[in-house]
């Protein structure tokens, strides 16, 4: 059968979706809807106990965190995708490790904070560091972008960086601090099959 | 030249020193006083701006991410440490990413609130939720484990899930609510080279 991606705007399943295009993978998309708690519904949960996105369903059955997703998505249909090198495959994913971990877990105090304490000052409190941390990590990532991609050539990790720089200005972190990150981000974003992806989430 | 693994007890770090001695691959060890600040100290900044552990040093440099070190180990010494399958192996980063990401970050509200806020009451709060997060991911996990392993053969994703599933008593969830999870747990331990490695990280 044809993967079917659940995806939602505004998500780390963005990267996924422009995987896919990227990819010439054919594919169904199943939008759900956030706002009206979508995600936390039977049917998700059915998929996906964890009621997040995105989630991917195969012949094999449903695949959940985006990093996966890339990987699997690269062996079947884009070995491109992944380097072949150990080394620099090494490389990308420390680099989606890091986005997902640490990166990702910041933005989420933003609005999320529900997930990590019951009080509501505590949920200001959060959001009140979020540019601080989201500053300190797009820090590093100028730092660490030496060159037009992550590794040597385009790769997933390049798509779930761009997917997170993405969430930066929103987070209180302008990115004309930094210029290879918003370099980085313009080179992704002009991508044939990403444009088209970009213009169904949104913008 | 012998590949170098920086850690500290306690951390996500025992799983990749126990993945070098199950891969046998000759190592040194490099032991950071997380009480005196050695993580943030200039010596383990300079391999590891992010400032944490674990990090192995290669003859291509420094690797951060105990997923992107677990699967190295894999490529370079150990090849049955991840699945060769497309789906298993698939479905093992699934399990790695969701630990990295999901458990292992909730873990941290324990003691690392400072991260995501600066005031103490928040950082209260923030401790007050972790048993709560714990047990749910600890339900999930146990409802996902239905064979010895996390996939068909014991792989890097069943150390990673070791690793987290020691976090779990002292983050007030006992293992007795969790069979399937608590076998699991002894099923890794009891292995010979994981048994050598726990001696090493004070029991």
């Amino acid at each position: 059968m044809t993967p079917v991606l659940h995806l939602a705007p505004g998500t780390i399943s963005l990267c996924v979706h422009a995987a896919l295009a990227e990819a010439n993978l054919p594919h169904e998309l199943r939008w759900l809807d956030f706002k009206a708690g979508a995600q936390h519904g039977a049917d998700h949960l059915a998929l996906n106990p964890k009621g997040r996105v995105p989630v991917l369903v195969t012949d094999d059955g449903p695949l959940t965190e985006a990093a996966a997703i890339l990987e699997w998505i690269a062996e079947t249909a884009y070995p491109d995708l992944m380097p072949a090198d150990r080394w620099q495959a090494a490389k990308a994913r420390e680099m989606m490790l890091y986005l997902a971990s640490t990166v990702h877990v910041n933005h989420a105090h933003k609005l999320r904070g529900s997930r990590w304490a019951d009080d509501t000052e505590a949920h200001a409190a959060m959001r009140a560091k979020v540019a601080e941390n989201m500053a300190e990590n797009a820090a590093y990532l100028e730092d660490r972008l030496t060159d037009d991609w992550v590794v040597a050539d385009f790769s997933a990790a390049d798509l779930y960086l761009w997917n997170v720089t993405r969430w930066l200005p929103g987070d209180g972190v302008p990115l004309e601090g930094y210029p290879r990150l918003a370099a980085h981000h313009d080179r992704v974003a002009a991508r044939p099959a990403v444009a088209g992806v970009i213009a169904l989430h949104g913008g």
